[in-house]
């Protein structure tokens, strides 16, 4: 019998803990495997041997349901990308001895685009000298921009987090009988995803967000302050969804455009909800304006996390194990989706090498002609990824998570 | 048959419609009251004569179910202050006008420090014109900041929302293996209650938030990044539960301190969390810094709001409708605190001139010595204030509220 390891990797999500949970469930289950080590802190966790052994404390069912609605990694992160390995075949060299000290069957590497990548040269690197280890990625972010996959882990919670924010927002601002402006900055990179979802607030009374943003249009400063005062004409009270990546033309991150000089005298890098609040208020100084950056707890608020993105995030690990189980490697599970309504997905695999560096934008098709709102057509998609509640118990009045365990 | 009429006043709150509800209620529960007017946008839809009439629509238990978790002012709200009767009379003849013509045998007027006011010049104006109407206030404000009441309705809730952001910030932060200090900026104005209840968040694993500094104590930059250090040495990931309102030992803003000049050249004001961000960037370079607003979501997150302050807001406009049907006026709604195990609050009253323009600091026996942290001797106060879940329900994955009327 083979024992297996898994590690998380990158920015934290409300779901990297669910998939965490499903594989381990997964590696309990199967015949063929025995213990499940948990490798801290990404990747470094391998290099520099720093192990936990998630056999026995996971037996319990009560601690998997509590690890599957945990924000954040259970076993830490690390943003390490492994070089070529041609240019240093030391790590990789030393994983697999690792790997063979441990009797290790399988690596599950749970992560993003980068950790894509080290799933990708890893198992490059095993084919190469021949090894039976199985390496299989299971996808996890918030920004939902891995390629091939319908969506990614950790997106739903996130989406479902930034509509109901909106909504509540938008409760909080329709107050005051005068005119103002919004600004909800949005995380996501240079996908738009995430601020898409944004208009999953919108309802019989909430026409919020009434401007949204994205990454993949194009940024016109001048065409921005003519849609916010045509908006005004229209509402009092007006929000402005934008994407943390917005870019002008050329391409230069509007955020950038703004550089502030503090009384240190550096240049401070304001974000791009920032930078626009700076700019309509100097350029419509009777306006009332306000920035909201949602920041991290838009990837780390399981207590409002989407049910429907826990319970795939989960599937997503156990699938990863079966994968391993039959043999395959160099694989990044995916979700198909069969149909919309009713939704249905079903786990599906494919090579991690078409998948890994490379990026999923929203398509032009989903984004009006002014490049300031985003259209319906894109409801379908991505209104079924927030469905259900995470079912977070509280004790006290607060959420009660999985204690992180370095830290008892 | 007299008839009422109800207003709401100055910033929002998770919990001010579950007064308003009880103000809905009580009246329509009373042999001596008829119908429930509502005045938009607070005093000045008295004087704008802009009305709804609430009678009907909230005879039907599920709209009043709903409005109590219903996040801001159903109503609207404004930021008006009346003059001195002394040196403009004319608002004060105008709102008793009104009330004639509408037969009201009394004003409900749920807000915060400004409103009490408010309700002490009216009440004190229907004295000096041997008026009938009886004015009464119904408090409101995250800021837990009013004197004589034992807490402030919306305080509970946002402490809710503070406490478990913090916990979830925790999770968030604790993954990477490397130095880090995250600020999180709180809200509160000049009191420091909303940023104290962040230490509802420590737990058996976590430490969080490992520093707190209130308006109460006098802010030192120097002694700042000394405690900064000192918890380095003990914690990879510090947290820092920081007041917008902290100032120096001189009464001057943290905030203002840090000024920087953007390049249309004007002087932007940055919060103190943001302060505080540039500070330790600049004397600490070496390490990861962050800072997180938690702007009005920790004022209208209604799906994460307290359970208790939705029942106590409630009672309190209860409570209200009593007072003025026994004849009382110029009185604000408190709530006297009977025991901390179990958890017993009755409610009670007290002239609002007692009230209007004063402040409630947390009390020096509170802080620590070094001012850099709040004691346990606080837990058993704020504890209590924070149980129970809002039971918000989700339609289509994200929360239900009451429509806001005038946008329908």
């Amino acid at each position: 019998m083979k024992n297996c390891i898994v590690a998380q990797s990158g920015g934290p999500t409300s779901a990297i803990n669910a998939s965490l949970a499903g594989i381990i469930r997964g590696v309990l289950e199967h015949p063929d495997y025995d213990r499940i080590y948990g490798a801290l802190n990404g990747i470094t966790g391998i290099l520099e041997k720093r192990f936990l052994d998630l056999t026995d404390d996971f037996q319990k069912e009560e601690n998997l349901d509590l690890l599957k609605v945990t924000p954040a990694m259970y076993l830490g992160s690390c943003r390490y990308k492994l070089p070529n390995v041609k240019e240093d075949i030391t790590p990789y060299e030393f994983i697999f001895k690792v790997f063979e000290s441990l009797n290790i069957g399988a690596f599950f590497y749970i992560g993003g685009n980068d950790s894509m990548d080290t799933v990708d040269k890893l198992s490059a690197y095993a084919a190469s000298i021949d090894s039976p280890v199985r390496i299989i990625g299971i996808p996890k972010t918030i920004d939902n921009d891995l390629c091939v996959t319908d969506h990614t882990p950790g997106f739903g919670s996130a989406a479902k987090y930034v509509a109901s924010s909106m909504l509540e927002i938008f409760h909080d601002v329709a107050i005051y009988n005068l005119k103002s402006v919004t600004i909800v900055e949005i995380m996501g990179r240079d996908a738009g995803w995430l601020t898409a979802s944004s208009i999953l607030a919108r309802n019989e009374y909430c026409a919020a967000p009434h401007l949204v943003y994205l990454p993949e249009a194009p940024f016109d400063t001048e065409n921005f302050l003519t849609d916010v005062n045509q908006m005004l004409q229209e509402y009092d009270n007006v929000i402005v969804a934008v994407s943390e990546g917005i870019r002008d033309k050329d391409g230069n991150y509007i955020s950038a455009s703004s550089d502030a000089v503090d009384h240190f005298g550096h240049s401070r890098l304001s974000g791009a909800g920032k930078a626009l609040e700076y700019l309509l208020e100097d350029r419509m100084s009777t306006i009332r304006v306000r920035s909201i950056e949602l920041n991290v707890l838009q990837r780390c608020s399981s207590h409002i996390s989407s049910r429907t993105d826990l319970d795939e995030s989960y599937q997503q690990g156990l699938h990863g194990v079966s994968l391993a189980a039959e043999g395959k490697t160099g694989l990044m599970v995916t979700l198909k989706r069969i149909s919309n309504e009713p939704y249905k997905v079903v786990c599906d695999s494919a090579p991690v090498c078409e998948i890994a560096n490379q990026v999923k934008s929203v398509p032009a098709e989903f984004i009006n002609e002014q490049g300031n709102d985003v259209l319906p057509g894109i409801l379908p998609y991505l209104k079924p990824l927030i469905q259900g509640e995470s079912g977070v118990n509280f004790s006290k009045g607060i959420p009660t998570y999985l204690p992180i365990p370095h830290l008892l």
